[in-house]
């Protein structure tokens, strides 16, 4: 558990399928999502926030989804990512070459902590994103996050693996999910397996809108 | 499947909490949808057409939520129900005196089809409600509701394995999920395990109110 003077750990606008999946099938570098999954992404896409952090553009829609948007990027110090969120491919690195899927300049702009079994020198970006690679544990890069981030939160940014690990293990703080109202039918489920409420959890805060039921679940 | 001549199995207001549970765990006489499993049913319970067909009350809240809890009686020729939904007790029927949860006058008010492997002559009740006992299978309780139904619609109502069987089968033809802002931890999954894109499901129509998202599922 994170002691009260330590940043949170938080899951923000993380989208989730009506029947409960956190991405879709066969991810590749194709499909950072798994087939289909970019169709949990649609209630974000639009808005204000989402639009200028990722392609740069002013415009967009406002309102709840765009509230929950910005939200995801306030206060945050450090990130940490599972392998699979960070680049498609498994097992070592085949080479230095794959640096995420954001180009030049991620839209992390602090220090990102990618787990995986594989050791790897950091790499330093434009815009202030330095990815860390984390070869032990969970516990491990929740720790250097921590450090890295001093009093502000700790956002976890996927995949379902590593949210899922970090639920298990009692470390997450606040979970929003985002829940679409789309079906994957097959891909990674997010909570299948993992029983919140024995967990300490419930929700603590709800909003829909046209595009999403937006839940967020924290420590009750 | 059905013959286009037929009513159609249609599963209406379906509640479902964030993590995916139909019913809470340890269901009995004191808990009719599992432990914690009326937090499912807030969404319904205010609403103008509940407040009626359930407690004979005029009054009750209006818009989406009582917009989908009135489409869930409307053109409904016979109803299909599990063993669970009827009542609390599992194995042979101990005496006749059970007769459901709903009193003398049940909300039916037509034949309704319960799933059981213990035979048990049919009851009638006031207000036209007949409860018939099905020890041959899920294909022969739709017959026999279609029979009954004319060409209305056969109204699925639950539990979680009843409806699953009858997904997996690929016979329910609409499928109307309430997903609330609640977490169970555990009781009945109703999707896990099941691929509702491979069997030819799609969200065909969705609406969010402050209680719930309202998805509704048919063939693609």
């Amino acid at each position: 558990m994170n002691s009260s003077s330590k940043g949170k750990l938080v899951v923000r606008c993380f989208g989730v399928s009506a029947d409960g999946f956190g991405a879709g099938p066969n991810q590749d570098v194709n499909n950072p999502m798994g087939v289909d999954g970019m169709a949990l992404h649609q209630w974000v896409l639009p808005t204000r926030t989402f639009q200028k952090k990722l392609f740069g553009k002013d415009g967009g829609t406002e309102g709840p989804d765009d509230d929950l948007a910005k939200r995801g990027f306030v206060n945050i110090g450090a990130w940490i990512l599972g392998r699979n969120m960070f680049g498609p491919a498994r097992g070592p690195w085949p080479d230095d070459q794959w640096k995420g899927w954001w180009g030049d300049e991620p839209p992390y702009h602090c220090d990102v902590f990618v787990l995986t079994h594989h050791a790897r020198p950091p790499i330093s970006m434009k815009g202030g994103t330095v990815f860390h690679f984390v070869t032990d544990g969970i516990e491990a890069a929740l720790r250097r996050a921590q450090e890295a981030a001093g009093d502000k939160d700790i956002r976890l940014g996927g995949g379902v693996a590593t949210i899922r690990q970090y639920l298990r293990a009692g470390l997450v703080d606040e979970l929003h999910m985002a829940i679409s109202p789309a079906l994957l039918g097959s891909g990674e489920n997010l909570l299948a397996g993992t029983d919140l409420v024995s967990l300490g959890y419930k929700c603590t805060e709800h909003v829909s809108t046209e595009n999403a039921m937006h839940v967020v679940i924290g420590k009750a």
